[in-house]
């Protein structure tokens, strides 16, 4: 049976490494607020609002903070010893009073306190005091970075939710590739291939599967504007357009599991490609073949992007470059660290990129494949699988 | 031709409003970071990433910070006087670097200055100075109140889009009671109603209509994990579970136009509601009637919320309350102001709400409907349309 969920072991253990980390500056507290730093730890998924949430660790204890509304459903899903929580918000008494009773009640109003932000950001009309104004007698100190180095390396158990999660992003672009014909919507493909995926994913997944992500249970497929001349943009936004003869297509395919995702995309074309469209996807392929060969353990993520770059000058795309190499990929949209000439972090066994290097020509087209690789001791391991040819992305028409 | 997108000069009158505003307290530069109030101005709607961009306004001249990859993006779309870029980040040289040349070069160096917040937040991993460190000549004042009160109060043109919003939205959710049959998951019925209620909108409005947000084209509706049982979480996450007969539904229907949205939801019933469900429901909907009664302009936010809870006081309901009454909806998810008795915020002609007390039983079932309602003069333009009887919302089986 695929696995489609982290143990609670493995929750345990995030929780053991972060009190180890910040135990060795003598931070006895963490207080996170994010609602992926609060889901790292402590397993609870929610819909981030106007009302805070936070939580709570120390050695001790673990304890979130909901508004009313969340009572149940943090009973039911999340790893912490108590849940206390709020009436609501804006509410007679502001959330942040509650968080102060709580901090002090764990004996922590004079203590070192980690962060990762010093208060609930202005989300959504949201206001209220910082955490080190609580608690003037703290010291208040942010973590972010110490909590994100967590998140960067991934343990065999999120890597196998990446990996199932590629597996229906490559579902999802197989149903879009196929869906693809002259005078057909954007929308229509995108749409028709993620229902089609999503269906697939969902009855042969069962009811363990969860997407435990807020936008719902979805595998898909799109190609967010990146059409024709549009696809010269590299984030361009969804327009509707309808494919044409000779469009040159960029694609992003994917799927959530258990909150984590992965990253596929694809350049196709419609019909024939012109020699001009095949020698900009050849460059790009080379680009894209170079990055993944110089990806290992032990290097700085700068040399990737730094030999990617390399190839540019030498081939004279520096007009056509645009972003760097990768970045990071787990359970957000982008991470870090960058697979770019100003991160000198260094790449480590079980940290998860993109890779996608592009080339944009305006007012022509737009070549980019992006795919998921994981680190290994060797190198690196393929996430996403799906073909990187010509051949295998030019649309019949 | 229905109205699809914001005229020029609805852009010109923002930019004349918040320099008025923030004249006369001698702030003469505004600088913005949330993609919310950077497109609220400028037009300019894009994907956040760990890539900072700022939006620059002074009385003479209104600029983007982009990275490179935006360019020719923000050169089609943004309403400003001048686009400048940095290569990418993190780079060789960081975005805000960029960004005090830019402010500086305005003669904002050692000026009173107005931002939405002191610096581009921590998304993505991203990480840099605030606004403050960079021009530490300058007096930097948090000014996002005035922005988000301009925010708050809608043209008719605003409306005008999240009229059409509701229209694809009740679309959106009159398939989704037509495909609601027992045995099938949320996800198929879901899917499959925004799928048909999208293709529609997008031949009806044509070429013309742009979602203008990240998510792509989409008129939407499903259920968000609120079937049977788990109807009592309000922020209940996707199961996918299939629907059974007795399930009370609590579902939710919008759609994206030009940014704009609107909220729908509807609690429904599979087959002949049982008399507890029947009890619950009637008291809900009483207490929706009421708050839509309540609002009109002059009178506190709070006030709404008010008679909402004497309500649920009245009819023993306490124990299943568990949020404020509404919202004000526009482009984002939630927005302030908030009916609840902790916002003493005034109700002003132009304001949009959702109208949405909801009463909730664990282990039974959830009851919410919400509307979305336009404040004018008299009282509320009711801008969502769908019944809310009982009768219609039982779905024979």
């Amino acid at each position: 049976m695929p696995q489609l969920r982290l143990s609670e072991r493995e929750y345990a253990c995030r929780r053991d490494k972060i009190l180890e980390v910040l135990g060795t500056r003598d931070i006895i507290g963490l207080v996170l607020f994010s609602p992926n730093n609060v889901s790292y730890f402590s397993r609870f998924g929610f819909i981030a609002t106007e009302r805070p949430i936070a939580y709570v660790l120390t050695a001790k204890k673990s304890v979130l903070l909901v508004p009313h509304l969340e009572i149940e459903h943090a009973h039911e899903f999340a790893l912490v010893d108590e849940v206390i929580h709020y009436p609501e918000y804006p509410g007679e008494r502001h959330p942040m009073e509650f968080l102060k009773e709580l901090l002090t009640g764990l004996g922590l109003s004079n203590a070192k306190i980690g962060v990762d932000s010093d208060g609930y950001g202005r989300l959504y009309g949201y206001r209220g005091p910082k955490v080190s104004e609580l608690l003037p007698d703290a010291e208040v100190i942010t973590v972010v970075d110490d909590v994100e180095y967590l998140q960067m390396i991934n343990s065999e158990e999120e890597l196998n939710l990446i990996r199932e999660s590629a597996r229906w992003g490559n579902l999802a672009h197989t149903y879009l590739q196929e869906y693809c014909k002259v005078g057909v919507s954007e929308t229509e493909i995108s749409m028709r291939a993620s229902f089609d995926a999503t269906q697939a994913m969902v009855r042969t997944l069962g009811p363990e599967y969860r997407p435990l992500s807020w936008g719902g249970s979805n595998a898909s497929a799109g190609f967010r504007g990146q059409i024709g001349k549009a696809s010269a943009l590299p984030h361009a936004m969804t327009s509707n357009a309808r494919l044409r003869a000779g469009d040159v297509l960029v694609t992003g395919a994917g799927a959530s599991v258990w909150g984590y995702g992965s990253e596929l995309e694809r350049t196709m074309v419609m019909g024939q490609p012109s020699p001009e469209q095949a020698r900009f996807f050849d460059l790009m392929l080379q680009a894209q073949t170079l990055a993944l060969d110089a990806i290992k353990p032990g290097i700085p993520c700068a040399d990737v992007d730094r030999a990617v770059r390399a190839f540019f000058r030498e081939h004279h795309l520096e007009p056509h470059w645009r972003h760097h190499t990768g970045h990071a990929k787990s359970t957000l949209v982008h991470e870090a660290p960058f697979l770019d000439i100003g991160d000198d972090r260094t790449i480590e066994v079980g940290m998860v990129f993109t890779v996608e290097p592009g080339i944009y020509i305006p007012e022509f087209a737009g070549f980019r494949h992006s795919d998921t690789v994981a680190v290994t001791p060797d190198g690196i391991e393929m996430i996403t699988y799906y073909p990187r040819d010509l051949e295998s992305l030019t649309i019949p028409i």
